[in-house]
């Protein structure tokens, strides 16, 4: 079948030509429909992922996909049935505490693969098998953009995690600032804009851009951080209450602090390498403690951020996901899909339609 | 009255008559028995914190106090009643949503004032007023050492704060550590111990040592960060589920994320002055989104915390609290309790008895 992988000698992505998958006990067949790309998958095809798939010398692509069952194979799923899978898999053969309680989100190195980035194949193929417990059921309606549920299922993890910081008191947001004008930061700038009164979100593009028009039409303030830099934002705007890092721009996280307003957080998610800077520690240190600040780092999700997602993304408005497609590339002309374009939001490879 | 306080153009604690105080409406005169002296104490002589009361020249020290009720003044108190002040207090003559909400705690700065810290006085003095509802009750076995319950207080708030980040997934936590082996790193030490499997508590002393024999007596590890920093606990002894920051010491914050397990907490209460250092901000960044990581700032507590406080002292044994009192001075003779002495734990300056 046809399948978009990297192999160990070449740093893009490859069309490989890969055996079919034979769906294991407990697991079905699916037929792929269309699979995202995201900075991760870049990420992988760098090589700061590493970890293909034991005694293999390539590794599907691929971990943001929506696909069609093919053959339930005794898993009590229909043919027919459109699911999204989720990312994370049992290490080969071995289960651990993580997986037993449904939090395979919370496993540390070691204890997982992650289909399409460590270790396993990912799904940009025209089949891939999954035990049914890692696939969601969605709507038809959802068999064009399901891949967006795996982004979206980070941000309500990401989301359960940082308010449940502010749980011990009455927080009363107001203000939310996204950090990254990527297709995963818009998505959750929708989602901030149903829950906060003032939305913010920081890139560095020049007008007339594409994800500023997406900004201004959600309702935000586009902010520019080549002129307002992140710590900047309380005077020249305001505090904010809740920040959300998708950059993977390491001084973010010191900036984050200073940006929040008291009682704030701080929700990270950028997964940057090591870069050593200066930074003025004590007053880190101090506005953490005498603001009741929090930082979070938060990776991954579970299924049931999975099913959470389903319902966020049946909200969204159609012309917001017209608008972050930018690129739909065919398997064999795979290359527009990891262009580095500027007016690129969202590119998927689009394997098959219902 | 007799007091300790602090006047403008002196940096160390003055013996002072100053009037005793009328109470108001809904406030209660208490007679002072005790008045811990702390970290913050220090910190106002040397006059980092500012702000005295309002129209005065003088500021009473003092915010670890437990006293005895002389005039109920209509509160609903008993004449005798043991009780605990709690600290943060209406800034002169406004309310605001958090005092509304029994959240001060949560206050930002120029919404409190703090006796004893800034903006208000102290309680050690002979006498002191307050609005019975920030006075805590506690039984006569807790006059002696009812001064503890503020400090507990700052540990049960910093706690469940803490452990609230932690509530979206099942946390199993074995290991804590404390940075700091002052008396309120000890008084958490003992409360870890009731908690954690295995606790650890970081100083910089040589043997002998009183703070060492406490560790130890208490069952944890000691580790001396001369020997082995705090990033380098994990490989040293093990990686640490939740650590207590409580040195002030700013690049703690820094090293504390590496000594975190996977999904572990860092807890902050040191209150540092600005200090540019370098840092691999990179590798912060990236371990607290692999890993799930959560750092998160608390200052103060409120009334809650406070009686979550009278019941954890009241648990305490008996040795553990004479252990840490090294130092009781009186009024006429404060100086021990300020003074620079490496075999002191904790200070008090006591006015009376029961």
């Amino acid at each position: 079948m046809k399948a978009i992988g990297v192999t160990r000698d070449v740093d893009e992505p490859q069309f490989l030509d890969v055996p079919r998958p034979e769906p294991g006990e407990g697991e079905a067949l699916v037929r792929t429909l269309r699979v995202g790309v995201d900075g991760t998958d870049h990420e992988v095809i760098a090589g700061s992922h590493g970890g293909f798939p034991e005694g293999e010398d390539y590794m599907v692509l691929g971990h943001e996909a929506v696909g069609v069952v093919e053959e339930p194979n005794g898993t009590g799923l229909e043919v027919g049935q459109v699911v999204v899978p989720t990312v994370r898999r049992k290490p080969d053969g071995e289960t651990n505490e993580y997986f037993r309680r449904g939090e395979p989100d919370m496993a540390p190195a070691g204890e997982y693969v992650e289909r399409g980035i460590v270790g396993g194949h990912g799904y940009m193929a025209e089949y891939f098998t999954s035990p049914a417990d890692y696939l969601v059921p969605v709507s038809d309606e959802l068999a064009e953009y399901g891949f967006f549920v795996e982004p979206i299922s980070i941000t309500e993890k990401a989301n359960e995690h940082a308010y449940a910081t502010r749980e011990p008191f009455e927080w009363r947001p107001e203000a939310a600032c996204v950090l990254g004008n990527g297709s995963l930061g818009l998505l959750t700038l929708w989602m901030f804009g149903r829950e906060y009164d003032r939305t913010y979100c920081v890139g560095r593009r020049d007008r007339p851009d594409p994800t500023i028009d997406i900004i201004e039409e959600l309702g935000a303030t586009y902010v520019d951080s080549r002129e307002t830099s992140v710590d900047e934002i309380p005077d020249e705007y305001e505090p904010i209450d809740y920040i959300y890092e998708a950059t993977g721009f390491a001084p973010h996280v010191i900036e984050t602090v200073h940006a929040l307003a008291p009682n704030g957080v701080g929700a990270l998610l950028g997964i940057p390498e090591p870069w050593d800077f200066e930074v003025d520690g004590g007053s880190l240190h101090n506005e953490l403690v005498l603001h009741n600040k929090c930082l979070i780092g938060t990776v991954n999700s579970h299924i049931k951020h999975f099913e959470y997602a389903v319902d966020t993304l049946e909200s969204m408005p159609e012309w917001l996901l017209e608008a972050l497609v930018t690129t739909i590339a065919t398997p064999e002309a795979v290359e527009p899909a990891f262009a580095d374009d500027a007016e690129q939001i969202k590119a998927v490879v689009e394997f098959d339609t219902l």
